[in-house]
C-alpha cells in the first residue's frame, strides 16, 4: 500500500495547512517551491527549485498522484509543463482567470454572474476615460499580481489616473482594469469545492472585515446577511465551479448591497484565508476538503458546527500568544514563520462559540 | 523569534499525532527513533540513532527545549542521560513506575489506589503459590514490556503456572506478577493532563471495547457508568499524577467492578489510544494537550464536545478507507504506515455524534 502523494506548488501556510490535514487522511504532501517555506516544516517531501526548473519539475511531477498550489500566480508554463504529465488541480483554466482581473470579470459576466461596473484599459487617457464612465470615486488595479490592496489606486477625480498610472506601471505597459466603486453593507465571501464528479459542497457564507485592506476577521456565518442574499451567493458557487469545471477548493469574495444583491469581486483557487475558521469550526476544513477534491475523493460534509471568529495574527499580533492559549475555545493556528515582520500574517486564531442548535 | 522544539522520543502513530497537533501551536517536534517511522514524515526535524548512541543524544538535547516521549518503554539510562540536560517530561519517576508492573501495583496501592489484589512473583513456585493464594482464574504477567495482552498468561488452575512460567521466562530469570481477575462490567480509561504549576484538567471516563487483547472501540463519554464511578475515577487520576509530580499527559486504564467501584489497572505516561476520540470530540486534543502540558504551558478545556465512538483500525481494516472517507462526521485519521500487517494499528476513525446539549 503506497499513500497518495499530492504536489503542492508553493510553501506558504496554506500549503502547510494543507499538508497537516492531509497527513490524518494518510495522504503525503510533496511541497515544491524555490524558497524553503514553513509547509516544509511539516512534511519530509520537499523539492527546492525555481518554477522553471524544468528538470526539477519533471522529477517533482514523477513523484506525487497530483499537483496542487497554494497561490494562483503559479507562472503559465509551470502549469502547463506539469499538466502534461500528471493532473493539475484546480485545472489551467482557473489559473488562466484567477491570475488576471480584465479576464476574471470578463468570465464572470459571460457566465452571468453580477459584478460591479469595470473597464479593461491600458493607458492613463483609458483610465480617466473609464473613471469619467464609471463614475468616481472608482479603483483602478493592475490586472495581475496584486493582493492585499497591493496594485491598486483609489482615483477620485478623473485626472487622478495620470498620475495612479505612472506609479503602477512605473512607464512600463501595463494591463489594468477600472473598478466602480461598490455600495456595500458587508464585505463576505463563499468558500465552496468541487470534486472531480462534479459534486459541488460550499461553506456557509461569511463576513470578512479588512484593516489597512488584509483580512482581519471573519464571522462565520455572516452575522448579518439576508436569507436570500445567502442562497443567491451558494448559487452563484456552483454556477462558477461548473463553469470552470473546477475540482478543488475555490474562494470566492463577494460583496453584499444595500439592496441584498450579491456582486462577485475576486476569485481565489485555493484554500482562501476566509476560510480558515473551518478548521474548528466546520465538519470538514476548508485544508482537507481541498485535498479529498484534488485525489478525486468524495467531499466532506460541508455544515458549520460552531459559529466561529477567525482573526489574523499580524507582526507583533502574535506576542499575544500566552492570552491565546490561556483562553478556552480559542485554537490558534500558526504559521512557523520565523520573522514576525509588520503586517504579515504569522498565524490566526478560531474563536468557537457554543455549537449550532445548543441548548446549553 | 525562534520556535519552542520538542524532542519526541520514538517516530510511531503518538509521536505523529503530536507533531501534527505542535504545528499550529508553532511548535516544532523533533523525533528521534532507531528507526525511521510514522512521525518522521511530518517533520523535518528527526534524528535516526539507537537510544544508546550518546553523541547523537546530546545533540538532540541541545537541540530541543524538552523531551518527552510516545511509549513507556524509553531505557532507563536514555532518559537520565537526557535529563542531565534537558527538562524530560514526564519525569523518570513516571517511567519508572510505569515500565514495571510491580512498582506500579506498589506505587498505586501506597497512595491508596485501589487495584485488583496483586502478588509480585520471581520463580514458576512463587507463582503457583501466588495462583492458590489469589485464586483462579488469575493471571500471570511479566513485570516489564508487556504491551496489547503480549507476555501474560491466564491460569486456570495453579499448576498451569509452571507451564506458563516457561514460556514467558524461556529459561531466564524473571520478574513477573500474579494479579486476580476482576469481576468487571466495563473496561474503561481515564486521560488525564497535569501542568508545569500542577493544574489537572481530566477528559471524560470513557469505555474500551477490546478484541484479542487489542482495543478495538472507545465510547465517549461512556455510556454505563454510574456517575459515582466517573467522579471516582477524576479523582484517583488527580491523585495519581500529583503523586508522580507529573508533567504531561497519562493514560489510565480502569476496571467498573459490579458494585461500581473503580479499579486502576495500568498507567501509560503518554497519550493512549483510548483518549484518540478527543482529537475530533473534544475541546482540546489529548497531542495538543501533551504539547501545552511539556512546554509549561497553560492547558487547554478538556471538555467533551460531541460524544464520540473510536474504532481502531486494524491490519486490512483500511482497505475501508473509500468507505469511511464517504461517511458523514467520520474522521478518518491514519499513521502512514506502509505495510497493513495483520492486528498492526494502521489508523483509527473518530465518529462524532450531535453535539452535546443540542437540541437538533
Amino acid at each position: 500500500m503506497s499513500a497518495p502523494v499530492v504536489g503542492m506548488l508553493g510553501a506558504g501556510q496554506l500549503g502547510r495547512m494543507a499538508a497537516l490535514a492531509a497527513a490524518p487522511l494518510g495522504v503525503r504532501v510533496h511541497v515544491y517551491a524555490p524558497e524553503p517555506g514553513p509547509a516544509m516544516q511539516v512534511t519530509d517531501l520537499a523539492t527546492v527549485a525555481p518554477y522553471d526548473d524544468e528538470a526539477a519539475l519533471a522529477a517533482f511531477a514523477a513523484a506525487v498522484d497530483v499537483v496542487t498550489y497554494e497561490f494562483e500566480n503559479v507562472p503559465a508554463a509551470t502549469a502547463a509543463f506539469l499538466a502534461a504529465r500528471v493532473p493539475v488541480r484546480p485545472g489551467p483554466r482557473a489559473l488562466e482567470v484567477a491570475q488576471h482581473r480584465v479576464r476574471e470579470k470578463a468570465f464572470l459576466n459571460a457566465h452571468g454572474v453580477p459584478t460591479t461596473a469595470w473597464r479593461a484599459v491600458d493607458s492613463a487617457a483609458q483610465a480617466r476615460a473609464a473613471a469619467e464612465a464609471l463614475g468616481v470615486p472608482c479603483v483602478l488595479k493592475t490586472a495581475a499580481g496584486g493582493y492585499d490592496g497591493k496594485g491598486q489606486a483609489v482615483l477620485r477625480h478623473p485626472a487622478d489616473a495620470d498620475a495612479a498610472w505612472a506609479r503602477l506601471s512605473r512607464g512600463q505597459p501595463l494591463e489594468a482594469i477600472v473598478e466602480a466603486f461598490v455600495d456595500f453593507t458587508c464585505e463576505a465571501s463563499v468558500v465552496v469545492a468541487r470534486g472531480l464528479g462534479g459534486e459541488v459542497a460550499a461553506y456557509d457564507l461569511v463576513e470578512n472585515r479588512h484593516r489597512d485592506h488584509i483580512l482581519h476577521q471573519t464571522l462565520a456565518p455572516a452575522p448579518n446577511v439576508p436569507d436570500a442574499a445567502r442562497v443567491e451567493a451558494a448559487r452563484l458557487a456552483a454556477v462558477i465551479v461548473d463553469a470552470l469545471d473546477y475540482v478543488g477548493v475555490l474562494g470566492i469574495e463577494l460583496f453584499i448591497t444595500a439592496a441584498g444583491g450579491v456582486l462577485v469581486n475576486e476569485l481565489a483557487p485555493r484554500p482562501h484565508n476566509s476560510g480558515h475558521w473551518t478548521q474548528d469550526g466546520a465538519a470538514t476544513s476548508q485544508f482537507e476538503q481541498q485535498i479529498r477534491a484534488v485525489l478525486g475523493w468524495p467531499l466532506g460534509p460541508a455544515h458549520t458546527r460552531f459559529p466561529t471568529v477567525m482573526t489574523n495574527l499580524l507582526g507583533d499580533d502574535i506576542d499575544a500568544l500566552p492570552a491565546l492559549l490561556a483562553e478556552p475555545d480559542a485554537h490558534v493556528h500558526l504559521y512557523g514563520k520565523l520573522e514576525a515582520r509588520p503586517g504579515r500574517k504569522m498565524g490566526h486564531v478560531n474563536r468557537v462559540q457554543p455549537p449550532v442548535g445548543s441548548a446549553g
